[in-house]
This record gives C-alpha cells, structure tokens and sequence, in this order.
C-alpha cells in the first residue's frame, strides 16, 4: 500500500479497492471462509449449509428513478446471495441516520425497504438505529447482511470459470450507474432512464433450476468490466467479450457518448452474469429468457486459456484491446 | 411519532429509540422474527437454531483507553448473541470510511478486530468497504452483523421474568459511557479508567452451564438503567433494585459526581445483566464469580408483580423512586 490515506477509489470496486481489501482486511483477518472475489461467505452450520453477506449502502441521491436507497439495500444484498447460489431467507437492517434527517423520507424509506423485502420474498430479522451530529453523515446510510440457504451441489464461485466456457448476461447493462450520474449535478439532460434494481432471486432460481453454471456475478460497482476481471483472475483464464453483442440501452448509450463514458465500467443493481460451459448455454440462455427479467439475455463472450487474468474485448470494426479493471471509479457512492 | 426530524435522543436507547424504532421500523417490517428489545432474532434454518443480530458502530473518539471502534465492533456484536444465549460463530464486516482517513489507523484498526475475533473465537467470513467524500462521515463507521448457534432449550428472552425472579450483574457498571466521556472534550481530568469492552462467551457460556436464566442483557447504550426498563415492560413486571448492591468503581463514581451523571445510565460493553428465578439465583452468581469477567458479580433487585413496567429504586437513604428509562442520552456517538 502506497497510498497513506484513503480516497475516493478505494470505495470503486476497482483496483484501489481490491488492493485495499487484500493488503488491510484479508491479510489480517484471512481464513478459510474469507473468499473474495465472491460476495458471500459459505458456512456450514450444524448441517445446514448457508450463504452469508453484508454490503453497505451511501448512494446519493437518496430517492432516484426506480428505486431510493431502502429498495437498493434489499436489492443488492439478495442479489449478492443469488450469486452464491443460495436462497435468499433474511436480512438484517442497520441504520446510521444524520441529526436532522426528515422522518417522513425515513418513514417513506422504510416503508420501500418494506415493499423490497415482500417482492424478494426475505424478511427483515433484527435491526440497529444510530444517529450521528449533523455533518457526520449525509442524510442515511443503510447496511443489510443476509442469510441465504445454499442447494446441496457445489455452489458457483469465482473461480471456476474453464477454457470454452460461454459468458452470458441476463440484460442490457449500465441502467443504474447511468440513471444515478443523470440524477446528480445539473447536467439538464432529458433522458428516460431508470435504475434496475430488482431482486434476482426468480431469475437465478429458474437458471439453476435447468442447468448447473460455473460462476454467477451480480455486476454492481465497478460494472461489468471489474466483474469479468474478477473471474479471470480468480480461474486464472483468459475472457474475451464481444462488445458488438453486449446489449446496452439506448438512453445509457446516449449519456455515456454525451458524458464520454463506457457503460462497461457503469453499476448494475439487477443483472446477472453467468459463466457456463459451452454444452449448457443454451439451456442457461432459454432459463434466461423465460424468466421476465431475462428477456434481453445474450451471450457476449468466452473463456479462453489466457492470458491469465486478462480480458480482452473484440470491438466492433475488428480489433481486440484488453479491457481492465478500473482503477478507481468514475463517481463515488453510486450504491 | 410527533417529531418530525431525526434528533440525538433518537439514537441514545431511550425512549426517543425506542419508539423510533417500534413507529417506523417494527411497524413497516413486521414479522414473527423482529422482537425487540431483544437484539439477535431467532431462526431455524434446515434444522439448525441460530441467533442473527447486527450492530453499527460510530463511537468517536475512534481510539480510546482499553479498545477502540475495532474491538468495540466485534465485541458488542459476540454479545448481543451471547445475550441470546447463543454460541458466537461468524461475524461480517463492513466499513464506511470517510476520504482521507488514515490508512494506518485503519490497519491498526483491522488488526484489533483481528485480535478480538481471536480473542472471541469467532471468524469474519464477508466484509464491504465503501468510502464517502470528505465531510460525509467521521473517519470509519463500521457494521458487524453476527450469526450464532442456539443451544436446544428455550433461549433466554427480556419477556421471561417473572415475580420473585432475583437479577444480577456481572461487575461494576459505567465504564464504556465513562470513559468515552473522559476522552470527548477537555474535562482536564486525569481519572484512571478504562472500557470495559470485552467478548461475554466465556462468561455467558459458564453461567448457562451451570443453570436456566430468564432474561440476559448486554447493558450498552442507555446503560443498566434502559434494560431493566426493557425487561419489565417486555415481561410486564415491576423490578426493585437495590442502589447501595449495584457496584459502581471509583474512578466512575468520581466522575459522575464531578459531572453530575448517574452511573445507571451510563453504556457498558462487557457485562452481563442477568434475570434467574430465586432457586437458581446461588448457583447463577457462583457461576458468574467463578469466572475471571464475572468475579464481582452482585446479586442487585429483584422482580416484583408491578407496577408493571415500572423499575424502581430502593435508595441508600431508603426512600423508593423510578429508574425511568433514559429520554434520550448524555452523549451522541458512545458506541
């Protein structure tokens, strides 16, 4: 660690925050169950074999198109436990609120981490409230952890993905990084854009239902882009996309040629990417396209051999360029 | 709820937070689990009984004699499951951390939670790190979310005492609230005094060996006072406690006397409040006396049929007044 204080990239879900996570935290606390790339830890307890995770939620604004910050903390910490496989069972819920923060938007906050919980099919256990002096925090920050109930086959992990393996996704990409850049500052753009978070739990349920998959990932921070590295660098292989076949909105397309940005490297809070071997792609892509939120799934890419680690991204007029993690974040508490 | 704002007393675990919580929270997210004033809830998953509980952590100074937000953050949580009555197994982990935070506090941090799991004998098994900009939290908030395994009888819970039921502590109370109290400010004292801040299993564990409780609590925010009004309102009971038993150090007597507080209401980190019924009430103290965190444990009141809700408070003078349950807290930010 170079760094001596912390920035705004080590919360990106990039580099910096993959380094700060290996050089502070796995270092000191390492053991067996501690595994990341992947958003939950697998236990064992008395015979029961569960999924478990925890992820903090500072997303500003706090209420956005299609979502506010309480329908984002179910959302993302269920889909977490979707990734590993598990059934989503219950959440905890702690809130760290600022002096002065209005309890109507609390109340109306509540009231969609509620709604969130019922569609997800998850209760809300055991919570915690702390208040913090003004200018101590920004309004609400949330945290949720989740127990999930994992199948009895082996779960998906990060690091399985093999040479020929296909990579899919569940849906066009970018809509909540977008739809959150579009909602701050004053950028005076008039576009239909809305966040997708919504819980994966149907989606990945049918999947697994049909077809046994290598690797799941919900691609949030980071986008996309860091997802697939993720995995090749956890299976030490090689992932080639295709960026023709990468399905993007319009309106996300349109913001990020305004804006110069690559959707990418934009978070997603209701998307799934699967790595599956090449003989059950196409049960895993019907699975998809069955299920309502998968209507738009494609294929986009394969495993390769190598290089190890590296992705690589075939573009549209023909030329391959390796497309890396980011190293920061183009925004910050965008979750 | 007639406020209208988030305030201080919303946090102090009084009565503002309790009935912030049974308002908005319990009242949106009602379900057979969510029983306050307990903290963990309890669940059966395929067969297994587990405690699930989560506790954020804001307490400023970030370091302070006898542990700091790192041990605080893994202890307070093994205890909150403890109090369940359950075996601590796995904790989660997640920081907000405030850009320009120091990164060598942070692993002077991590290496404490890392000795205090250690110490607790409990795995962090997932984590989540997010960084806000400068001036939207002070240096590091942490969550720590904690799954435990419940033993087969009936977990003790703060609805379970009843008339004649004798009730314990397991040493001498105030000294967390104390000494963040000492820290904050420029008192210019130079008290020798410490937090308690400690795991409970080992205690907790050889007192439920030896016999049945009823009711066990880990006194924190809004101090001894708040969880015996907790347990006689969940119980429906009137609870007696006798002021002069109550053990309270000097360096705690001291300063409350200088600051005109009273040690009832002040957080603690490392007892046990303990409700038995008077058969085995011996045998429960010789329990706690029998272990090096319980070696001044006191026998302190004991539960009368009303009025119910109401603890009141036999005095050194001998006059009788109500422990009322804190309206808000001395001081924000004490854990």
């Amino acid at each position: 660690m170079k760094d001596q204080f912390i920035t705004l990239n080590h919360g990106g879900g990039g580099k910096a925050s993959h380094s700060l996570v290996d050089r502070v935290f796995v270092e000191a606390l390492r053991n067996p169950h501690l595994r990341p790339p992947n958003d939950s830890a697998t236990l064992e307890i008395a015979g029961a074999r569960l999924a478990f995770t925890t992820d903090s939620y500072t997303v500003d604004p706090i209420f956005f198109p299609g979502g506010d910050i309480g329908s984002l903390a179910v959302n993302g910490t269920v889909n977490d436990l979707c990734a590993s496989g598990a059934k989503p069972l219950y959440l905890s819920l702690a809130v760290i609120l600022e002096e002065g923060f209005s309890i109507t938007e609390l109340k109306r906050i509540t009231l969609s981490i509620a709604q969130a919980s019922s569609t997800a099919g998850v209760q809300i256990v055991t919570g915690d409230t702390k208040v913090v002096p003004r200018g101590k925090a920004d309004k609400i920050y949330i945290n949720t952890a989740g127990i999930g109930l994992l199948p009895g086959d082996v779960p998906p992990s990060a690091d399985q993905a093999r040479t020929g393996d296909h990579v899919l996704i569940s849906g066009p990409i970018g809509e909540h990084g977008a739809t959150i850049m579009a909602c701050r500052g004053d950028l005076g753009l008039d576009l239909d854009i809305r966040s997708d978070t919504a819980p994966l739990n149907g989606l990945t349920h049918q999947l697994l239902d049909a077809c046994t998959v290598k690797c799941l990932k919900d691609p949030t921070r980071g986008g996309l882009a860091s997802s697939l590295n993720e995995i090749a660098a956890a299976s030490q292989v090689g992932i080639e996309l295709d960026e023709e076949s990468v399905p993007v909105g319009g309106a996300v397309r349109g913001l990020c040629e305004i804006l110069g940005l690559d959707p990418l490297y934009l978070a997603n809070e209701g998307r799934l990417l699967v790595v599956v071997s090449p003989e059950r792609s196409d049960a895993a892509l019907a699975a998809l396209r069955g299920h309502s939120m998968g209507r738009d799934a494609r294929r986009i890419g394969h495993v390769v051999a190598g290089p190890p680690g590296l992705v690589l991204i075939r573009t549209a007029v023909g030329g391959r360029r390796v497309l890396d993690m980011t190293a920061g974040e183009a925004l910050p508490r965008i979750c």
